[in-house]
């Protein structure tokens, strides 16, 4: 008996001094944002939070303006080397190909249960809209979200192996963190679909379904046999991109952000409308710099193009982030637990 | 000075005898609906709100879930003898017509201008349109908002020369807040405008622009000269009534609520879909019966269809307020301050 507490004693020692030696990044009131490095991009978000929530600053703003809005693909999570969503569709046609012998011989649905980049390429965006429609429609949306959430469990990230909620980043969560810290309300303003999101992004984000906007398609209240459901048709509704951003933001919050983050040309329109804001206003481009812990991509990607959005940042003298050099972290899995 | 202190003190007694004497009504914890008087309607939403935030309870209902939804036209104001924002709209077409002219002589512009009623009723649902585009659209976002700010200041209700802002109902109000203090979201979910409602919600019922919903018309981002702008278009976008109301909820908020309030046939959906909630939920439906502080009608008015909501209140159980027996105050005017 005494031998093994002696032993256990050790063991609890010996961990003590692991934990006491490790990089623990920890959020502390001092150091909000841990796994940004102290840069510029760091420093001008901490003085500008504290700038506009102090009663005695000139450019305090109050608590119910403070809308902070966020990109959702390459901005809180990685998008390569395909969107999530994208990701989830192909999974979700190799699943439905069970009922559909047909997908045999048809494209877009051939190329996407063989794999094949280059017909899926070739099937360009009508193609895409095929799949999209074929697997985000036609059922209730109580069911659409069983089946994302039933989907997220056990798929895996096609390069990394991890499941792909694991690659949200990790110093987005701690600005997510720092701004309601702070009683900003958190908002994502994404090109990906609100039914497809809305499933994920409580848990992964901290953020409430009524504070996710997107790309939506038709739905249409009925009763079948008694039972009220919300179906979700095979058409197109929204496509809340580039200039679909702002005129969403007007719709769904009704006031202009005095923060927003973004990483693409698609996101440029609600950057612009947000440092339209009367108010004080920051707006924070991330910039993905880093080839090895996540991907590099300037200007042109087979994702998307990158190019105004950043030259207007630069032009502008918005917050470029290189998460290269400023982000000591890219994944929550990196930290030392 | 003795003499004037005994005089004082004399004032003084008698103030306080006379505030104890007087109806005061104030909300207090053991009270949250000072204007309801003690009946079953106020008694429900009591066990209920107890019931569903009550951590033993086998109803307990988290926070995130606490969603409630009101109609506002005959639900949260008074919508007699016409619908406020209709006000609105002829309030508009007067100021316009200065830059109109050529309104004098085209319907239903002129019947507008004449007040001639017959001639209003009979342009119908398309005349209605043409007025609401031609009063509601074609300025930005902000301009259309600051028009109505300031519209509302002047603007006095046609037949009881108050402001409109005074017609909302006190009973309602003191719902809002008991719902708000116990941390349940309160959303307007209402087929009036998007853009009329919000410049006015925040102020008149504590609510948020972002948790207002509403009907809407197509709105663009622009650069005019330099300068961010959403343009309202002259195109209706979404009919936030009947079946639209569940589809809106399902779009803005993507939460079934578990509290609906509404007092028409346009509120029917809205309150199916949330009695439909698999948590424990409460329907309830204002019944507009006070002939003599507001207007009693009952299953067909001029401005709408009331049977199929109130039947279906009463075959499903839902509580149906009897605004005449069960209000002791309609408006906060009312109230003995």
């Amino acid at each position: 008996m005494l031998r093994i507490r002696k032993t256990f004693g050790l063991l609890l020692f010996i961990t003590l001094l692991l934990i006491g030696c490790s990089n623990e990044i920890k959020e502390t009131k001092e150091n909000p944002l841990p796994s940004w490095n102290n840069s510029d991009s760091k420093i001008s978000i901490i003085n500008f939070v504290k700038d506009v929530t102090d009663k005695n600053s000139p450019n305090f703003v109050e608590t119910e303006d403070r809308i902070a809005v966020f990109d959702n693909d390459g901005t809180l999570w990685s998008e390569q080397p395909i969107y999530f969503q994208i990701g989830f569709t192909f999974d979700r046609i190799k699943e439905l190909a069970k009922n559909h012998p047909e997908w045999k011989n048809e494209q877009p649905f051939k190329a996407v249960l063989e794999g094949d980049k280059k017909a899926i390429a070739d099937a360009g965006e009508e193609g895409l809209f095929k799949l999209l429609l074929a697997t985000h429609t036609g059922m209730t949306s109580t069911e659409f979200a069983q089946i994302v959430k039933d989907w997220v469990v056990t798929a895996k990230h096609p390069k990394l192996n991890r499941p792909y909620t694991d690659l949200v980043f990790q110093p987005m969560l701690e600005l997510l963190e720092y701004f309601r810290a702070n009683d900003f309300k958190t908002f994502i303003v994404s090109g990906g679909s609100i039914g497809f999101m809305r499933p994920l992004t409580e848990e992964l984000y901290g953020i409430p379904p009524e504070q996710v906007i997107g790309s939506s398609y038709k739905t249409k209240f009925e009763i079948q046999n008694g039972k009220e459901v919300i179906l979700r048709l095979p058409e197109f509704e929204f496509n809340n991109d580039k200039a679909g951003k702002p005129v969403a933001i007007n719709k769904f919050i009704g006031k202009k952000p005095i923060f927003a983050s973004g990483n693409s040309d698609g996101d440029l329109q609600m950057l612009q409308w947000t440092s339209s804001n009367d108010k004080p206003n920051f707006m924070l481009y991330v910039h993905h710099t880093d080839s090895v812990r996540e991907w590099a991509y300037d200007r042109e990607s087979h994702i998307g193009k990158f190019d105004k959005g950043l030259d207007e940042a630069n032009e502008k003298g918005w917050t470029v982030v290189d998460m290269q050099k400023e982000w000591e972290v890219i994944y929550p899995f990196e930290l030392k637990k």
